[in-house]
């Protein structure tokens, strides 16, 4: 049984509704000496719509990131952590990446990522969950609109909503080749999802969610002024994703994949408890219990 | 038998391959008086990118074509004309405008729709298929990538490329809302396609298509430094589509449907035969067996 009070109840046999967040988006007063530390116009636009965009930002990484993920391919191979798309069985997502590579533990410690990421979170911070999405050219499918916290609450007991998402873009992420879609300001409602969380459901979840997909009146609800914004950049771009925000992403019609590699930091003062969904807690490589606070590294600097 | 040679042999069971246009994109001189005719750079870029859109060019007909659908969704009940989406079984297209309503085959007169297609076609035509495309909000699944020049010709002996298809945006068309994507260009090649057509093939690839869908390293083949291009524009906004062209759409992930309703062109000169792939030809709502040359209306001006 949990301790804490669950503030964002979901999947807990109710009705869809949306509810306001309890929590800030940026934690603390923000200032920071770093060369790497975001701007305070930087911090508002994130407040304010939920993520940030900075182009071609980690450029002299793409390449020694997309090698290194062909060596974890082969040595993963019929692990769990290999996610396959749902009609084709080509390769869709490569999980716990810092786990299974030191380089790649290396780039998660990259003091140009963590510093903007504790920079929001106000504390210390460690990998929740890191992987690879590869949307396959031709092949990738969809993803539904979702929120990512949504499901680590119900399914890994994530109490509150201090977690960034850093994401770098492996290949050019253009409108052809299945892009994230975001609905800017999404971040600062939760949508109390319907239904209830089968055991097990990250088996199926992982390569077509359907639990936890909020209905299209709530998502028309969401949206303001802004609609919705596809995201678009060179390989390189590292994106900043507040972990409530709604998102989601089509098919991959082009001939040219959409990668990217992913990095979900929780902050050590957000200690995940048992999931608020009543199921046993999932796996190790969609959540790491391992909450030892990360030390900043300028080895790949 | 045919009388004719098949100069686009496809899905014959050979492999696949791309090989030259052997027609004209633009026929005849094209000068003309009208004030509703294409001037020569836009009939240049329709020859060159095999398409054209007329942003905003029939705004007043957009509500009495979503009304009429309308009616006609109730009258079609139950009739083929009438195909739903592959999952969730909401209405996806409507076929045969033209024939079920006096008011649709008005707009398929229109002399600012019929003076272009004359124009490019260099001769009179007639309507060989009509349909409203519905795409819905949240459930309309993607269009795979095709020539539709390749299904007319395999499935209803279309002989040469020579017809054009209108269609006018009864929604707004954003990058969100599962547009057309095109390949610029594209229209001057032929992928003669794997395989073999089943009978009836109809009856499953109006819903999703899988033969005649040229492979990755086809379309890959085709691109050039356009790359793919998406067709966006506010209600009213008429398009040219050369019928050869290679286009398809991803699903619709937004609150928004995107309607078109759609008007095939063919040349009264290319008179239609036994389908090319050996199969009984299709049904009449999908190809007109009428070839009466239309005549140009300004009842809707």
């Amino acid at each position: 049984m949990h301790t804490a009070q669950d503030l964002y109840p979901s999947r807990v046999g109710q009705q869809e509704k949306i509810i306001n967040r309890k929590d800030p988006v940026v934690y603390g007063d923000q200032q920071s000496e770093s060369p790497w530390s975001l701007s305070p116009s930087q911090l508002k636009q994130f407040d304010e719509d939920g993520f940030l965009v900075l182009p071609n930002y980690l450029p002299s990484l793409v390449d020694s990131i997309k090698n290194e993920a062909q060596v974890l391919k082969k040595k993963l191979a019929g692990r769990d952590e290999r996610v396959l798309e749902p009609d084709s069985g080509e390769l869709r997502s490569l999980f716990a990446l810092h786990r299974h590579s030191e380089f790649l533990a290396d780039v998660s410690r990259d003091a140009r990522i963590l510093t903007p990421v504790e920079q929001i979170l106000a504390s210390q911070a460690y990998v929740m969950q890191s992987r690879l999405n590869i949307k396959p050219a031709f092949k990738g499918k969809s993803f539904a609109w979702h929120s990512d916290f949504e499901t680590w609450h119900v399914e890994d007991g994530m109490p509150r909503m201090r977690a960034v998402t850093a994401w770098i873009m492996l290949t050019e992420n253009t409108p052809y080749n299945g892009p994230l879609y975001v609905v800017p300001g999404s971040h600062k409602k939760f949508v109390s999802c319907e239904g209830t969380t089968a055991q097990d459901n990250h088996k199926t979840s992982l390569r077509q969610q359907k639990a936890g997909v909020p209905k299209p009146e709530s998502l028309e609800a969401m949206l303001d002024d802004k609609g919705i914004q596809g995201i678009y950049g060179p390989p390189g771009t590292l994106v900043l994703h507040e972990c409530n925000i709604l998102h989601g992403s089509p098919d991959n019609l082009s001939p040219w994949p959409r990668s990217i590699a992913m990095f979900v930091y929780n902050s050590v003062k957000n200690k995940v408890q048992e999931p608020f969904g009543g199921i046993k807690p999932r796996p190790e490589y969609l959540s790491d219990p391992d909450m030892t606070p990360l030390k900043k590294s300028t080895k790949l600097i």
